[in-house]
């Protein structure tokens, strides 16, 4: 079962994201945060630092292990296929994720990567979801306006 | 269309790793080779760490932009889901690969990542496919061996 309190506190972060598309990801291993991360692939100019990419490497780290099998992962938007294959790689035990990603879900949609292979991950989407759209619709709405101004 | 020298030198890095599963990546633009990395998920502990995510990194740095779009990479296997749509991401040119991954490989089977979407790549695989397989079955044998003693 998930802590909404997570949820909570990648939202909060997110919300703090400068230039990148606002969206954290945040490990957690028996309820103590291992990592927080957000999306950094604008600022950085790098194409793999998503957020739940640079929270996984950063759990790796910590635990000195490539395996995060007693964790669970917050992630404010549903992954894309390069995160999801990630997470699904370091078998974490749950994702749980806010918005629905109708275009590039990995979960959702026609990839299904909950559902392949020998996966065993636990998948709920739409935590806090109301909250974490209106996150990205205002992010994308000012991209709108500074692009007609 | 593909130059079979720098598949040559993926090859040679992808023979000298040790402990992981030997695959190279290499980014090549204008002809000049911009980065070469191997898989180093067990080496470093860290699970996003393979050879065309490290590859990618290097060259996003080196180039100081996340966009690749003139590019190719080379890599001696096909690559997973990760690394597929990473480097879908980073509008690549063209990807070369060398041994078919017939269970996880993101442009063949199911996935279909070339396929997909607004994605402009060139795909080709099977590029000096015999030599690269032979790497990876040596490998694995290895193991098998190591795990019968």
């Amino acid at each position: 079962m998930y802590n909404k309190k997570f949820m909570e506190l990648a939202l909060a972060s997110a919300k703090k994201v400068k230039i990148d598309i606002p969206v954290c990801a945040l490990i957690v291993k028996n309820g103590e945060i291992i990592s927080v991360k957000t999306n950094e692939k604008e600022k950085t100019n790098i194409v793999t630092s998503h957020a739940e990419i640079l929270a996984l490497n950063e759990a790796n780290k910590k635990l000195k292990s490539w395996r995060l099998n007693d964790c669970d992962i917050y992630v404010t938007l549903e992954p894309c296929p390069m995160c999801g294959w990630a997470i699904l790689s370091s078998r974490i035990k749950n994702l749980y994720f806010g918005s629905y990603d109708t275009v590039y879900g990995a979960f959702s949609n026609g990839f299904n990567f909950g559902k392949i292979l020998n996966s065993k991950i636990n998948v709920k989407g739409g935590i806090m979801e109301e909250e974490c759209n209106k996150l990205l619709n205002d992010y994308f709405m000012g991209l709108r306006n500074e692009n007609k101004a």
